[in-house]
């Protein structure tokens, strides 16, 4: 469990790296300024509220309730206190589990930053932080993981296919509608790429998300079984491989190249795929879900440039697309009988509701009060002078 | 286990950063196309086939067998199938074994993928990598972790100095020399330079291997025995210091600069070289190991240039050179007075002519029939534009 | 426990991103190499005479004491030897404690290699790595962690605030007076920013020291009680983020700019404050002890410019400033009552005494024999071209 935490704890960085590599290099220290304060946030605003909604006490907690005795107890504890109520497993412990679930918290702000790349004010982005990861993404998790609602209806997601991506991506898609495209995005019913400053940098990103996936779905076992976890690893490393394949395949057929760009979303797509159900699935559903999930993410990435939605990363088509197929496939490949699509669909659609409606809602009362959209000049001329004062990228031999 | 598979899988990102680090700017993304599908179509090959040819149960296989049996159970096993029947320690299980297995396999195919880059034709290397990993390296490997007949011969062959890094190192070599070198390589004579696009990524891209080495020869442990396990790290890190001097000072001789590739190339030899025999050899004895390798590395790449055989990255010399001298050490140093010197060449020659016989074979039938090189045009002016249609690095602060 | 080592082993990469992202393009091999060859000579001279002097077996070894029978079973010990006497927990043995001591103990010299980057001279810098790392690191650790004076008057820490960082940043200091600052630093009693060649590379960096503080303070809990290890990971983590909002905040106050490197500063500000009493604070504690820790490394760079002493990635106000900071935290803020603010008052002191004077004689003489600093013309045109041969980036697409 603490290799897990170190783990997903990594992904933050791969978050960063996967961003910084695909956005334009005027904007490289903007990026990763919100990826670095991002976890910062998310960690602290969940510590301070989430963890407390989201995990209310081992009782029925059906759709609210707060831990407040929890609460004191974990910001007054010294080391030795007998926190372990609960925790019969030894190798799963009370901070094991605040740490682990708070840097999945932390997860959904980023996957929206992602989207909303390049043109999102600072200001209104940490504001929607800290609502989200301290408010919106506990409550619902709290549905499922915390015993509520959801759970009692017998909905399924092993890792968070719905409760963290599809959250995180209900939240990017909000925020892509109401931001606005890039400028230069789309012109004359073109779509236009802007490219990355450095593909290496999203390619360092993409195998520290697969590697903080082992930590991820790995993790969610709970418990040190090693038959369960590493039949858990198999699953999710054959969905990452098939979900590449699948965008390698599926890339190269719309658009006519060895297209990079796509086989990363697929691996991400795929490994996105397989987490509702890494432990109800077999090798062989692994395997076609992650290859369907790696070919959505191309077709998604192209109708959301149709609707000119402008989604930097393809943060949307990655978690909200395959987070919802992930889903849904433990609906129809799930080796536990008592699984039913009928219920996955009711648990994609009632998350996705409260994720984007509050999404929604938080994003627009920042548009029209502070703004979330820089200044266009400051959009053209790049975040990072305006705002940061340095560049990114400072790669010159004469003084 | 699960930890080491986690390192091993990391080796690929380490792979990715060494050969993008060392190649030239205008093939980076054809490089990291290269490194990102090689773990992918390496998994799902050994999935598919090499793991059942690796490991055909455990009866005593001889030179070739094929576990049918194993295979069905693999792909529909869900995740409470009994398949521990073999697997006595905990901590290691049939799924862990897969992947850990699969993990390896892959980073056969991605030692060859460095010494040909920035000139091999993408769907040659692709199709050379289905075979290679798919047939060549789990037959292998199957004669003596699978328990065939080297391992009846005694030979000794910890975590790999040939079964992995000189099989890859064979495959390279053969690749180089059916590929033949990179236009304005070998100049009248002279060997040229060519600058690698980024440093730091070469250097991110050593540490990562030598921290997956730990999981690599960890690993190989095969059991939690605690002990042994710390043991064979630090034989490991002995190894791998005593290389990065040995580069350092035969590279601070030969070139009269300090040589951070070299120094680099010789952390990974002195990896490779403690590999064969990381239980077996004393921390004395690793430091010598370790401080030949490193500068064995160092006249190998200059013998190779020699004889105009262009590998990019050192990939022959680091892998194959002392891949043979760590299988022979194993040999002359082992605690372990039933290892023998002569079965260690006889296990060296045996792998090597499959290997080196295997790579010729499939790259001879592809350069007669699709061809392995691109043309002149497209290797002068950058793989990336032609086959990938981006840059791999877009640092620029105008729009 | 080899997870840990794993973890602090990769701090390594850690350091090296952080001072090539800071450091300017034309320093960059130079950089790399210097943090390349730091854990391999520290390593090798932790094990060659380091290790002996710091635990001189389990008696009492007051302040000064070698164990040469421990060296000859060392370096002459087969996988097999019976190495245990002392170690009752099986998940901690004889080589993990020599592996993670040794990558703790190179650290101390990387710390210093940060501040001094861009103008020392690689040999001078070598040799020094050599004395701290064999002799003044070990000597001083002996007196707490090896059970010395130190240990027997009750002073307490933790994972090394003051036993790796200051004594690091002490050593920093001391070469940062007698190096002296780049040109071109202070003109006209201006401080003038050179700017980093890559922000991505200095946050890649932080966070994978984060990561690697994982296994720093985690490790050093020498058990694998997982309720123990556990509340250090929150207490680091909750130190990081503090530090991280600590460091932003004041850099905000400072600079009136979203600075990103003042926040980075902070999260290992934030790091190190927490070290010296990870498992004595509570979580209300540690984010206050990082939010001071934060705050404090932004005032301490702006003061140590204000001396003109030039410290290129802030190491002395991470390392120094922060590391005496947690260290007396300790004092004030521990759970446990025989923790008292004079003791560890007396260690910082006592510790800082030897380690400044230590390394001010080593970097004094080495003034004014071989000199310490590069010549004005290498350092104008940058290390790289001069004693590597190489540069750092070569991203050109025409040939």
């Amino acid at each position: 469990m603490m290799l897990s935490t170190a783990l997903v704890f990594i992904m933050h960085l791969g978050f960063a790296g996967v961003e910084t590599g695909f956005g334009q290099a005027k904007n490289t220290v903007n990026i990763l300024f919100k990826n670095t304060i991002t976890p910062i946030l998310g960690l602290l605003s969940y510590a301070v509220v989430g963890f407390f909604l989201m995990y209310p006490g081992f009782e029925t907690p059906g759709w609210f309730a707060f831990d407040l005795s929890g609460w004191k107890m974990f910001w007054f504890s010294p080391a030795d206190a007998d926190v372990s109520s609960g925790y019969s497993d030894g190798g799963y412990t009370y901070w094991t589990d605040f740490l682990f679930q708070g840097m999945f918290a932390a997860t959904a702000a980023t996957i929206v930053s992602g989207a909303i790349a390049e043109r999102v004010k600072l200001s209104a982005y940490l504001v929607f932080t800290l609502f989200f990861v301290g408010l919106v993404y506990p409550i619902i998790g709290s549905w499922k993981w915390g015993g509520g609602a959801l759970d009692d209806m017998g909905f399924y997601d092993f890792a968070g296919s719905t409760l963290v991506h599809s959250v995180g991506g209900w939240g990017a898609l909000a925020g892509v509608i109401l931001v606005g495209p890039r400028i230069g995005k789309y012109v004359n019913g073109k779509t236009v790429d802007k490219p990355g400053a450095s593909v290496p940098l999203a390619v360092i990103g993409v195998f520290l998300l697969w590697l903080g996936w082992f930590g991820f779905n790995g993790g969610s076992v709970l418990s040190a079984d090693p038959a369960l976890v590493s039949y858990v690893l198999v699953i999710t490393s054959l969905g990452a491989c098939a979900g590449g394949l699948g965008g390698f395949l599926a890339g190269n057929f719309v658009f006519k190249r060895l297209d990079l760009g796509m086989m990363l979303n697929g691996i991400l797509a795929g490994l996105v795929g397989v987490t509702a159900g890494a432990d109800v699935f077999t090798p062989a559903s692994a395997l076609f879900i992650g290859l369907v999930a790696g070919m959505l993410v191309v077709f998604s990435a192209v109708l959301l440039d149709r609707f000119k939605l402008d989604d930097v990363v393809g943060a949307v088509s990655v978690h909200l697309t395959c987070g919802i197929w992930g889903t849904l496939a433990v609906g129809i490949f799930s080796t536990n009988p008592e699984h039913s699509f009928l219920t996955q669909l009711a648990g994609v659609a009632v998350c996705g509701a409260m994720a984007f409606a509050s999404a929604f809602i938080i994003f627009y009362v920042l548009k029209i009060t502070v703004g979330v959209r820089v200044s266009e000049e400051h959009e053209r001329t790049g975040l990072d002078s305006h705002e940061h004062g340095i560049r990114g990228y400072t790669i010159v031999y004469d003084e």
